[in-house]
């Protein structure tokens, strides 16, 4: 079975995302890493991509040198992906896609509801795939969650609730420092600070695990460090098109909490709960039974789960493999497509541009809720409505 | 030192609540059981009472004949509790403090903000003791964790969120047990269900541990299982008279949660966890540093943990104890009364008829913004606006 | 339904036992606080139990003068506790006895297991209870750990390991102290430290969950501090007499360790897994199911966990309440007797006499074995071999 | 940088390890997988090595061919893993050695002593590279256990408690089964079962965290499923070189543990413990201190846990990058090597052959004692005495 080709935007040297990205994209052997555009500064990027192992025509100086020379080959990449600075998502992702590429970005996905709106299309008219890294969708347990609701073990969802809240921004006396300010910046960030940040990643996960989208949302947002113009804080009050009542607290004051990314499931017949910090257990509760743990790996789960479970029970899985189940799944899509085949249900997860849509609309609604004392505003992108 | 007389009104045979008082005024040997009109059926209150140990006059037949018989006593007891239903806290508190007893009621107070205003001038103007069983404060850890906050390990309160959402009323096909259903019935539990029947103690506890008052709230109220006129299920965001921000989720139907009631502080320089299943643990997390595990009975801690903890460190301590120091806290204010002199600060810290009137403002609050798609109200009752 | 009378020897101000005691006998309303011999300091002791409320000719200055009251009077106590230093258990205990009393002696019973044996003798010639104060046993799921052994819910027990390790004597700059050093004297505390003061707690709690008794052991006893005599740390491998391997680590250096007591019990059919400082959950592997968690206070457990269950379920209990199931035991012992019925099978559960000299025996077996590098020595009393 | 050439032996189709090295010899594209002899059927191994990218002229069918092939080329591979069955491994690894490649040898490294001892010596006389796969040991968190040992946060060890014992093998309706049947059968599996398949781990790990290598024990081994002739439990006291006391407790019927490698170090100055299946938390008490929680990521750990942690603080970290830390330590002793400078001393802690021999005198020393009743023996193989 021959490697898929696969190319990178952004994640240059120093980078967080970029060795994630290529220990995610590695990690099956499914792809190989075989160009990229890794810096703004072309020089700096053609070096390091040789040093990491990219054919000197593959090593290029910037996307559109990349668009150009992948666009112009026969050898041209399988997927792309867009780890660039937030703002140029989209011109990149729309680029690739119309030119048939199929890509990966990096959440958000676009900074405009519009632009949102275009990618989908764009995606739907070209037929290519433009999956977005909600990478936390990624877990064995996670996927085995959403196997659970949909196969009907918790009978109807009548309440989520779903937590990304830490501390890592509490610290007034480096709040102006730079790495973090940018976030709170209304010119850098756009209109949200941490429910664009995290919170995003909380409402998507609830999303998947239940099968339903948000269709109306109130916030109270605020900024704890007063500094701030954007918010460090939010409780977002949701509901979702099957009947569920959400809500979702994100927090980056949250002293204590490393992570904090938790979802809570509660149905007519059972409730789940479920921590990324220690994401090999899923707390069972049937009704009128008793709490059971769920180990990842072990025997008798759903076939989205066994799928995703890469070592035995009792041994530890962690992010990046979860990462790399996106893609795992993105593999399988891109093979399925070119073997004229449907693709393996249980891998047909990623998350979707539509996703990505359906987020940058919660992040506006959020912000203009917001604003408005809590005012319930409509959590959909207008092309859902 | 002679031992106080002790009534109470309620917690007739069967009862839960009736043990657990005779347990927590009894712990320390402060208290002697003196007298009781423990049934609303009063030979059955009376031949309880007498089997309990009751001198055969102080086993009265309702809390009317027991008031009479009290007060006509030289040797009348020092402190009452009532343990009826709801509906008749109001009346048989006020009668009592008019009579010159010190009270303690069981929570809610009250059925209405405007008795509530009434009792807290009653026990102004009479001097004598209200108090109001938010049981929960009494915990050990909890009083640490409000004298942290009091000495300023955190610095300036951020962001209050607790918690008391529980799975014990999720049953659909058990709604219409009678044994469930009054508290969804507004004919029986008043404005709200959920919130004022756990709620209030997420509330006060929140309250008590920062010292500040809730000012304004917004609520997102909801009755998961359909035939509920009253809500299981709530999200308040409130603001705090210190500029604390604060969050509430209280539930019945979450499913896998046996009791649910937690407290995470954030402030500025600090942040803290804790859980009423787990009490005898507090995880503090100090700016820049690393999480730490705080365990009850350990040295060093606060003269407000001192005096409330009662085993040896390592020792588990339980919910009984907690109820026990309220009965303890109450033990010295009135000794301290009766000797004229002032009463340890460390004890000053039961709960107040000013508490019991807030809770009762909030739950009306609750109800208020609830119906009005969560817009903010006044959390306050107008004596203290 | 009369009070009984209950009175204590030792337990004087400023010591940690006596109110516990107190708390554990009043807790019920069972017990009345009648007489007591509470110091080695005869005045200090009279005046002591008359500030409990003790009658002036019931505050006894010593254990002597208290035999001679107590058997003179028609009133005598019902129940005297023993909670004198450890040397003097024997001759109080056997004295009290003799004069027909019911005692509850604090651990260990006795200093040798010849005085050990004379104590089972007397016990079953007077006809008398001599109950030990192995206070753990008392908690509701120790007590559920042993109905569900007892009824086969694990099948044959193949493996019980217990641990009693906490940190609290770890300090070398601390151990010439003379609050620790008398525990790793063998002038004071006889052939065993670490093994004698904890161990014995863990190893009757592994017998009286399995339902089986130590027949040999092999110990690997050490010093840690090496100024100590004693062992501060042991590892002791046990056989049972109904097949069970068992294993047993006390520590006292395990720093990091706030308690340390714990069972796991492993069978045919299931495992369970139990910890003291969490005491209201307790895990259950069912062999080839999910592990499960069984929490106190819920419905569908065994009489002898519902019988020491004494609030609702999510609310912590603690030690306080397992030490008083230990006396609600002997109060319903003591009743029975008096009124010529069996008692309650559920709480025909308290430690015997019996207890304490298997405990003593097993004491001597560890020191033996371990001075002769870990041969493996009988553990048993003679009387029982 | 150029990739290593990385070459396997064993790990065919379907089976786990072969997964698992190749994840870990791929995840930081040090290595690239380049030449393999996958399945003892020659065919169904050139097939796989194919289908897993390998050149046709480098798969190969059997360990011989690949010798052979290898060392006639200019270009050989760089890091030979030995992950066949267990009694191949000495031959394999030997023959690899002598022809001057570097190997990783799945543990256990040999069957017997004698093997490991010649091992030991032929890479040190060829100057070979011969790591032995403890993989536990390259978690980051055991790492800064290690450092923290070393630098004297803990003063000097006292105690080291090392546990690894699962319920996987509890069944006894399935012992029969010959997936697990061998692994207690003599004949197949040597002198030990559950020491020598999973306490070796924990001993290595203890050892390699304490820096310390074990002189003496005495084991305690029974076969709680009768059929079995050699041990599933097995409880093993130590005495190690620098004066620690250990104590190993390893089990495969212990119902309800999953996995069970777990870590307790007690020290003069603190304690330790961590544990397998939630890696990314490490408890440090300091003596008279507070428990803390490390977290893995955190900033101001050592050098040695900075350099194997891979994802920011608060993201789950698992066995497959404890796997890849490992491979990275060869990468950069390989590469050290080649470049002739010092490699890193963060890096240079993967297992060697004279940790692989000490495992085999171990295991030898563990049976020994286990059969004559627990008597003290000599844990060092003969060559380190």
């Amino acid at each position: 079975m021959a490697k898929l080709k696969w190319g990178m935007i952004g994640g240059g040297e120093g980078s967080q995302i970029g060795p994630a990205h290529r220990l995610g994209a590695g990690l099956d052997g499914a792809f190989e890493f075989t160009a990229g555009a890794l810096d703004h500064r072309a020089d700096a990027g053609r070096a390091y991509g040789q040093r990491l192992g990219l054919a000197t025509d593959r090593a290029y100086g910037d996307w559109r040198e990349m668009l150009a020379g992948e666009t112009a080959r026969d050898d041209r990449v399988d997927l792309v992906t867009v780890a660039t600075p937030n703002a140029t998502h989209f011109e990149i992702t729309k680029a690739f896609l119309e030119a048939g590429f199929h890509v990966l970005c990096e959440k958000p996905m676009t900074m405009t509801v519009e632009e949102g709106e275009e990618i989908v299309r764009l995606s739907e008219t070209t037929g290519r795939i433009c999956a977005v890294n909600y990478g936390y969708s990624g877990y064995s347990l996670v996927r085995h969650m959403k196997a659970m609701v949909a196969r009907g073990d918790l009978g109807d969802i009548r309440l989520v609730k779903a937590e990304f809240a830490h501390g890592h921004h509490a610290d007034a006396a480096d709040a102006d420092n730079p790495r973090v300010r940018w976030r709170y910046d209304p010119a850098q960030a756009g209109v949200s600070a941490q429910f664009a940040d995290c919170g995003i990643h909380a409402l998507h996960m609830a999303s998947f695990v239940i099968g339903q989208e948000a269709t109306r949302l109130s916030a109270d947002t605020v900024s704890c460090i007063s500094s701030r113009q954007l918010e460090d804080d939010a409780m977002v009050n949701l509901r979702f098109d099957g009947g569920a009542v959400g809500r979702l607290w994100t927090s980056s004051v949250a002293l204590g909490r490393q992570h904090g990314l938790t979802l809570q499931v509660f149905g007519e017949k059972g409730g789940l709960r479920w921590a990324q910090e220690h994401p090999n257990q899923l707390y069972w509760m049937p009704l009128n039974g008793r709490l059971e743990v769920i180990e990842r790996g072990a025997g008798g789960l759903s076939p989205e789960a066994d799928r995703t479970s890469r070592v035995t029970v009792g041994h530890a899985e962690g992010m990046p493999l979860a990462f790399a189940n996106i893609y795992a799944d993105l593999a399988e899509a891109i093979r399925a497509g070119k073997e004229g085949r449907m693709m393996d249900p249980a891998a047909d997860l990623y998350p979707r541009a539509s996703d990505g849509l359906r987020s940058m609309a919660a992040v506006f609604a959020v912000a203009e809720s917001g604003k408005a004392e809590g005012v319930w505003v409509d959590a959909r992108p207008p092309m859902y409505r």
